[in-house]
């Protein structure tokens, strides 16, 4: 994705502090639209690195229309504000998970805070991309002090990259990602804690619903203890919440008194409520199975078979418990075409069923 | 996959009993095998379905070799107890997910106790596949009554229709289906439930992490209410430790003590027993991710790279958030070959990036 003109994007260059995964993801994605970018990073070796893999220059830079703050949660609030001050006229964004405590420690005019949806399992300079923010939303947390051509000029950066612009206040922010981002990560983790002592026999009934909850554990535990750290106050109110419906749970289990049924039935209605491949309506689908055999070249010719079916592929997963040369593929697509998919399929020779 | 002598399957016709989505699948299984299968259940319809989809005869039979009993998790004690009186010869066994309670309540040599895990979200005898239990776990749970001929038998049956037996007794195996299957979707569920009253603009923050873990929460209710019920001391077990470690990681979150990286440390640990693609060794994979246009045969062409390069898929993800037509897909493959996946890729012109 390039543009015509870079000082459409941003009327100058733009300084990076701090070349991690989304620092420098940030920097190779302006690098792509032509804007000038300038590299800054408390370690020289990660400068080295993200610079030679194109994400800018290690050069002082004089007057930075934009610094871009992507440095650790803790040391966020002390490096927006010695950019604020080093860079009288640059406006000054960050990348923080957790808005709150950021937004209320630096009031300044020149100040937006920002927080893009997105990241990997790896960190670190290695890691980034200029595409990593396709498609991704990036919020974006003007305060009543904000200077609206600031905030204009990080929303135009966050759209450039090809982030979709969230507008909300620090409040709901993180409330927001509390729900949806940090709790589930803790659930997902503590899940996943009741399995090292189990007998490896255990494991071996293991299935996908399993891998699914548990997925998310494996992620990068330095920086989530800092993001769980700076959120703490919504993330601990939502984990409470949690306890009381654990409570009321196992309740019902050793009670066998039916209302086991209401926390499903509310589970269900909560997986209605988030929003599928089109955006805000929650998805309509449904999903083929087919059977194939687990080997190069397989899944491919499986694909080329639904596109030539006219049908788009909305998720996959790939059920191959137990090391057998054969496996289930779960095809999921908009309900409305399902049916025709499973007998293209089919009429092509495929073990395909619903 | 067939058999060239049906009889060294079974000696004998199978009688299924219950047309289900379990049952009819195992008649279809046994019918690609040659098997004669009769049907009954106590709905005329589900019958009439079943037969209508070649799962096998309506009529009666005389001397089954075996009978399958498929029944709804309450009705199987009976229905098991009623089979051997009626069929003298014949060895039963039956299908459901919690295996203590019927062990207990029946201790006749010819009933072997099964429990294939495999399932749908979609139930009933038209959801039905002979491929269902393709590379699943089969659960076999001999007691100390078991006839070994008759365990042969049954461990024979659930080979022969792909699946992959496991020997258990019954306590180990309604230990181990709470963990890794009860809990985690009750877990599923409460983190769901959590969603039903947040506002609209906050579920838009919503990504992958989040899908992946309320996934199973959306699956059939009724079956779930039946098989707690049934695991009720087992499950109530897990809850009561999940309870603890929550309140422990609440005062971790609330006292903001750095405890909170030991319940993320235990939950990598976890991650990292459960197997992966290759049966016993926890899986060591990588993932490669690439931007693509979100239409029609671009997920085609993508595999077609990907097999070329000679790399096989473990397992895939969409992110596709917010109605975009760009999305990024997750391609997991063994990590000992990600790296040539992402230069084969790239020199294709593929967005590749780690």
């Amino acid at each position: 994705m390039s543009a015509d003109r870079p000082d459409a994007v941003v009327p100058g260059p733009v300084l990076v502090v701090g070349c991690g995964l989304i620092g420098t993801s940030v920097a190779l994605a302006l690098r792509d639209l032509g804007v000038t970018v300038h590299l800054r990073d408390a370690s020289a070796s990660h400068v080295e690195i993200a610079a030679s893999v194109g994400a800018g220059s290690p050069d002082p830079v004089v007057s930075p229309a934009l610094v871009v703050v992507a440095v650790p949660p803790a040391a966020v609030v002390d490096a927006v504000r010695a950019a604020l001050a080093e860079f009288p006229e640059a406006v000054v964004t960050d990348v923080a998970s957790v808005k709150g405590p950021i937004c209320a420690a630096v009031t300044d005019p020149r100040f937006v805070g920002g927080h893009p949806m997105a990241g990997k399992e790896r960190s670190g300079p290695m890691a980034a991309s200029g595409l990593l923010f396709e498609g991704r939303a990036w919020a974006v947390v003007p305060t009543a002090d904000t200077d609206p051509e600031a905030q204009a000029l990080v929303e135009r950066v966050a759209t450039s990259v090809g982030a979709v612009v969230r507008r909300m206040d620090a409040e709901s922010h993180d409330r927001a990602v509390a729900l949806v981002s940090h709790v589930p990560h803790l659930v997902s983790a503590l899940t996943a804690g009741l399995l090292t002592e189990a007998p490896s026999d255990d494991l071996a009934l293991a299935g996908q619903g399993l891998r699914d909850v548990i997925r998310i554990a494996g992620s990068d535990r330095g920086l989530w203890v800092d993001i769980i750290g700076s959120n703490a106050d919504q993330v601990g109110g939502i984990l409470d919440d949690l306890a009381t419906r654990l409570d009321d749970l196992r309740s019902a289990v050793r009670n066998a008194d039916g209302s086991v049924g209401e926390h499903l039935d509310r589970g269900r209605a909560g997986v209605a409520r988030v929003p599928g491949k089109h955006g805000d309506q929650p998805a309509e689908i449904a999903t083929v199975f087919v059977s194939i055999d687990d080997t190069p070249g397989e899944l491919s010719r499986l694909f080329a078979a639904v596109g030539n079916a006219g049908v788009n592929i909305e998720d996959m997963r790939i059920d191959h418990e137990l090391g057998r040369p054969v496996g289930v593929v779960e095809v999921v697509v908009q309900a409305g075409v399902a049916e025709h998919l499973l007998t293209a399929l089919t009429e092509r020779g495929w073990a395909a069923f619903r």
